[in-house]
């Protein structure tokens, strides 16, 4: 009998654990918050997540429970687990990711190199911190926040006085950043790891815009650092299934982790063709608690852009004839969204051995689809 | 909105089409011939390709109609194309697909090097073809032949003489070959063509085994030679899609034409893994009229082997976590079909700098599916 995922959710990061699953001979089923979604083709449910009752009737036909998302409410995952389900992540592991608050306390338990933070629950614990860091930081809701909602940089409590009401906040240092980074490391249940080579992202408007893989001008030491940071949070908060950290290195050369992400991640999409293993792959493994495949890179540099908004009057597809015709060896990537200003809606990957040359290519190939 | 693909049955290759085509973002509808099949996941209709009525209802709500096989007849091809719709390869490409005897008299048209051949339609013309070609020819039924069937060696007429009231027999010459090649062409109906690397396949009771590509011992002049036979036939004969040349290479290094296939074919299954574009995104943009991807290998040598048969009393994905285990590297494809002996239900793809290392991780791969 063949081996059935079920992802709750049925965004692109759905959709994109399709293709693998469907080459290695792995059967796919999707819950969708709703009909048309990106990963419609192997949606056999719609409804919503946050009910136990939906959630339990999809889980009941499948082998493994994962997801497009972190969203899922607590209690819904840990019924699920009651019930004998297999899922991965599990709700021990997605508390982190769904509070930032929990992920930044663990972290430190973890001995895990972070900036400066605190949690606060009124203005004056905010004046505080503000004082003790320069002035200037960064408050973050727990909760809900992701692409840059739910950030903001302030040097007023007053300016976050909307968001106290809903409960602690919190508030980081504001890193003197020279770039940011990102590492993926895959885990399953038996424990295997895998980690990719950490890879640099380039961040507009709080939405990731560019990776290049491998971080350039990285060398062996942040290789190597980087890793072990991946592992020790991969290990140390039990993530099955792909996990990403978003990491700041700072003018200074140390690496701080930012944000946690227990999914496969836009800062791994290079992965699909320039690994010998893509991340989605690898989640497909992990989380049905298969050998983990080589994440070792196919080339000496991949790029990936993503498109953003997309044409403005016009469909996608309507580009693809230019894009096509001018990009022979670039692997474009679409998700069945329809273009809206600032919108995923799809990405290109581009490979070869200078990464200068690589940049150039990916960036003219996504501009196909600007207006 | 986005492009959709109609494909006609619901085999393996068209569930090797989805992959590609959910990556691009072209939307995919399988018209198949039962539950349950290969490419089932986007199966929209089950029922008959033989008849009209199934197949225009199938057709209307599509952008393109392509197939997973060369058998829909010719006079639904052509109300199709009547009908106006977009038939890509078409009628009068597949008819020569369809019947070897009218490929043998075209492909002669064109000057295309072939075995000695004939139409015999009884005993006495197949006695002196064999007369002719030193006692021991190969004869072929016209029509329905595939993976060895339909094909007998033969030194009497008495061998094929329950063949004979079917109507004309293809006689062709013993062909001492010192191995068997393929080339594979894209071509789209702008006019585009693409070829990919020559390869060697070798064949197992008339079903292809094992593929290297490139072909071993090829250089330049093979290349280039192989590729000049298959874009002259794709042109010539007006294949819109993957056209694929199997080709004996004789001892004294002449290549013949042995069969023409017009679709993805087992003989470019490594370029999946192992090429920039593979066949199956390739034929996906060709019957779209996309611009072609670049069909160069990403690596110098790439090995598929077939999974055929599979565990007798087990299934394939109990071998699974074994394989995995062992071949982190290896690309595992299965098809989502019962294993039956001889059946092809899958395959692996290999891929790295020595041919014979190569080799040898992908038949040890395919190794553990085998009883």
């Amino acid at each position: 009998m063949a081996l059935t995922l079920g992802i709750v959710g049925g965004g692109q990061l759905a959709r994109m654990m399709i293709a693998p699953a469907v080459e290695l001979g792995v059967r796919v089923r999707v819950l969708a918050e709703e009909e048309g979604m990106s990963a419609a083709l192997a949606a056999t449910a719609v409804g919503d997540y946050r009910d136990l009752d939906t959630v339990r009737a999809f889980a009941r036909d499948v082998d493994v429970v994962t997801f497009d998302h972190e969203h899922v409410p607590q209690d819904v995952l840990r019924a699920l687990v009651a019930d004998g389900i297999r899922v991965h992540p599990g709700p021990d592991a997605l508390q982190f990711a769904q509070d930032k608050l929990a992920m930044r306390a663990r972290l430190a338990e973890l001995g895990m190199p972070q900036p400066e933070w605190a949690a606060v629950t009124d203005a004056a614990e905010l004046q505080s911190f503000l004082d003790a860091n320069g002035g200037r930081v960064v408050v973050k809701t727990p909760r809900g926040g992701y692409d840059g909602k739910g950030v903001r940089v302030v040097s007023d409590p007053a300016e976050v006085a909307d968001w106290f009401d809903a409960g602690a906040l919190l508030a980081e240092e504001l890193v003197d950043f020279s770039r940011e980074l990102a590492q993926q490391v895959a885990r399953r249940p038996s424990g295997e790891l895998r980690a990719y080579p950490v890879v640099e992202t380039v961040q507009r408007g709080g939405v990731c815009a560019e990776v290049v893989a491998p971080a350039p001008h990285g060398g062996a030491r942040l290789t190597e650092v980087a890793a072990s940071i991946g592992t020790s949070i991969a290990e140390g908060l039990g993530v099955n299934g792909m996990l990403a950290v978003e990491l700041f290195e700072t003018t200074d050369e140390r690496l701080l982790v930012n944000e946690l992400a227990m999914r496969p991640h836009n800062s791994g999409h290079w992965s699909q063709d320039g690994a010998v293993t893509g991340q989605f792959e690898q989640h497909v493994r992990a989380v049905l608690d298969l050998p983990l495949g080589d994440p070792a890179p196919r080339q000496p540099w991949a790029v990936m852009v993503n498109i953003l908004g997309g044409p403005e009057t016009d469909s996608l597809e309507s580009r693809f004839p230019a894009v096509l015709a001018a990009h022979p060896a670039v692997k474009v990537h679409t998700y069945g969204k329809a273009p809206r200003p600032g919108r995923k809606v799809g990405h290109v990957n581009a490979f070869g051995d200078e990464v200068d040359a690589v940049v150039y290519e990916a960036r003219a190939a996504a501009a196909f689809f600007a207006d």
